[in-house]
């Protein structure tokens, strides 16, 4: 597998010109090497891969040895003791490299410079935007098993934290209900903290979870992710606090707008599209029913070993579906002082169109 | 308080002839504008400050905007639709900016490469290395007192947990119980991961805690940190599965080495020592006792908003040490098939020398 990305990566490199690429984005790293840490923070890489025809070199230092011997076998593990920087450039010397490519989605400008410094008019620095992305966007069979056992491992977490009933109980503590549950169920951890917006906080598409206790008849958005093998999964309910029938009207014609504007989305989806077209799809159900402003985000997006990857599924997207891509589809209303309702599926782009990898039911009673 | 934090920043503005300044690392804008976010994941911002003699804004998107406005009074929250940069070039064109810093340390190439052709000639974008982590590295009355007791409840935590006992536990069930104890002390979190690493896995100072069983008799080493309003603790301790009966030789010998070593260096830091000075303190007794290539870190660094942040205390670092700076003295040594022993704790510098923030005592019973 990692020999085949390694091959399909080094075909661009031909492509492009390029004698050399870094890989410093940690997505990118893990999906060419195995290599699974994340950074620690801004700044700190945990290590870059410098790829070349006849080369694969995972660079790191003292910290993270015997985790990159351990995780990346393909790679021969060079241990940087003065920066990652600085010690690059004898490897690079010795490899004859001319054109070196790198992302310039992951690079720091800090860090462009100083390379651009040490490196000198020899080496010439070659911005190479998503070129690895384009691999990740198709996902093999050992992929998809991973990301259904994720979205698997997420609905079945988030079914028991609904069920176990939500009133009176604060968003915070529902967030960490199910991360607690994420992490015992066995995933990495949970791919992206836990949103739990209730009533007006709702209103807000990222809210971060509060002390706020919820009440009956409240909505209440659960936008939660796992991450399993290094895939996440990505999935969102909408519920009123207390059961279905402390909905009032404004809920329920909201709800069936958002959600009618998601089935029309999933039924239509096929390869093909571009990521605008697919938008519009669900965002024109929502704009006829007179929500249109308040549907500020994008429909979908892809979901891999990054919850956001590629395709964008938004309105300036010209990517295009293709079969083997994984997206989600989370049309949503947001209306301020009152709340919000999102729902969000994911499925993968087929021959002929797209296929639901969701297979909880529960939450969907509503008209 | 941010009101002089502003003043300050404006200062030094003045100082470098910037018409105003980009903020986009996250603990800048925190420290800055009080707005808490992360960013979400690589290249996905919550937002960026924008500083000038006259103004104060905070750009970000649709998703963050109730909590920018709650969280940044000082601010004027605008929310960009269709991307940061392109909305950036109205607002700066208002503002008649011509020379414009920007933080290169958090600045993506991708980016900056939009900003530049965005915003044309007429702008100079400027990369001012470390404007604000100046500021930062002294804390004030307020941000002592959330390091105390971000220290105080993770000490607290690590105690009982170790209490516990660790024989027979895996390294990443520990780390979990951590996780959770912080979380239900009322932090806002983990600082980061929580290293826990036994026996052989000692050896590499940033391992991963995996399903390893601990045996009576292995050293163990605990690297915890919490997240308070913010601030982060930092404080590593190692102990001997089982109790210190269990010890073998080496790990007497190395222990007491390492404690050495933390000993002389918290008793003789302080104000005007340069990093690498300070650094030296407690490198040298490691180094006189045979083991100084298997110490690959730094003595110490900065913390507050971030875990590691300004100064730096290695033995590259001309940084010099000022009173109210708070640092961690964590010397260790890592001896590969065998494991490590590390110690870290954690000192503000006072006038005279330096005060150690620790109260935990529990663990420091050898030689």
């Amino acid at each position: 597998m990692l020999k085949m990305r390694l091959a399909l990566l080094r075909a661009r490199l031909r492509e492009k010109g390029l004698d050399g690429l870094l890989v410093s984005l940690p997505a990118n790293r893990r999906y060419l090497s195995g290599y699974a840490p994340d950074d620690a923070q801004w700044g700190e890489s945990s290590g870059w891969l410098f790829i070349s025809a006849y080369e694969a070199v995972l660079l790191t230092d003292f910290r993270y040895e015997l985790t990159a011997r351990a995780q990346a076998p393909l790679y021969r593990v060079a241990v940087h003791r003065r920066g990652l920087v600085n010690e690059l450039k004898p490897l690079l010397e010795a490899s004859r490299v001319r054109r070196l490519g790198f992302e310039p989605e992951a690079m720091l400008v800090e860090h462009y410079e100083r390379l651009a410094r040490e490196l000198g008019p020899a080496v010439e620095l070659v911005p190479v935007h998503n070129l690895t992305g384009p691999l990740r966007a198709l996902k093999d069979k050992q992929e998809l098993r991973y990301i259904k056992d994720s979205l698997g491992l997420m609905e079945q977490v988030l079914r028991e934290v609904i069920s176990d009933g939500v009133v009176g109980k604060t968003e915070r503590e529902l967030a960490l209900s199910i991360v607690r549950a994420v992490e015992d169920a066995g995933a990495e951890g949970p791919a992206f903290a836990p949103i739990v917006a209730s009533g007006p906080n709702g209103a807000e598409p990222h809210a971060e979870p509060g002390d706020r206790v919820i009440a009956a008849g409240e909505p209440v958005i659960f936008d939660v992710g796992a991450r399993l093998a290094g895939y996440c999964s990505d999935i969102s309910r909408t519920v009123v606090a207390g059961g279905l029938a402390e909905a009032d009207d404004r809920f329920r014609e909201v709800y069936a707008t958002v959600r009618k504007a998601q089935l029309k989305a999933i039924a239509e989806i096929k390869p093909g599209l571009s990521g605008a077209r697919a938008d519009a799809l669900g965002r024109e159900v929502i704009a006829e029913a007179g929500y249109g402003k308040h549907f500020g985000h994008s429909l979908g997006h892809g979901v891999g070993l990054a919850t956001h990857e590629a395709p964008s599924v938004g309105p300036n997207s010209s990517e295009v579906l293709r079969p083997g891509m994984v997206i989600t589809v989370e049309p949503g209303i947001y209306l301020e002082g009152w709340g919000g309702v999102r729902l969000e599926e994911m499925v993968v782009i087929t021959e002929t169109g797209c296929q639901l990898l969701n297979k909880l039911d529960d939450f969907y009673e509503l008209p």
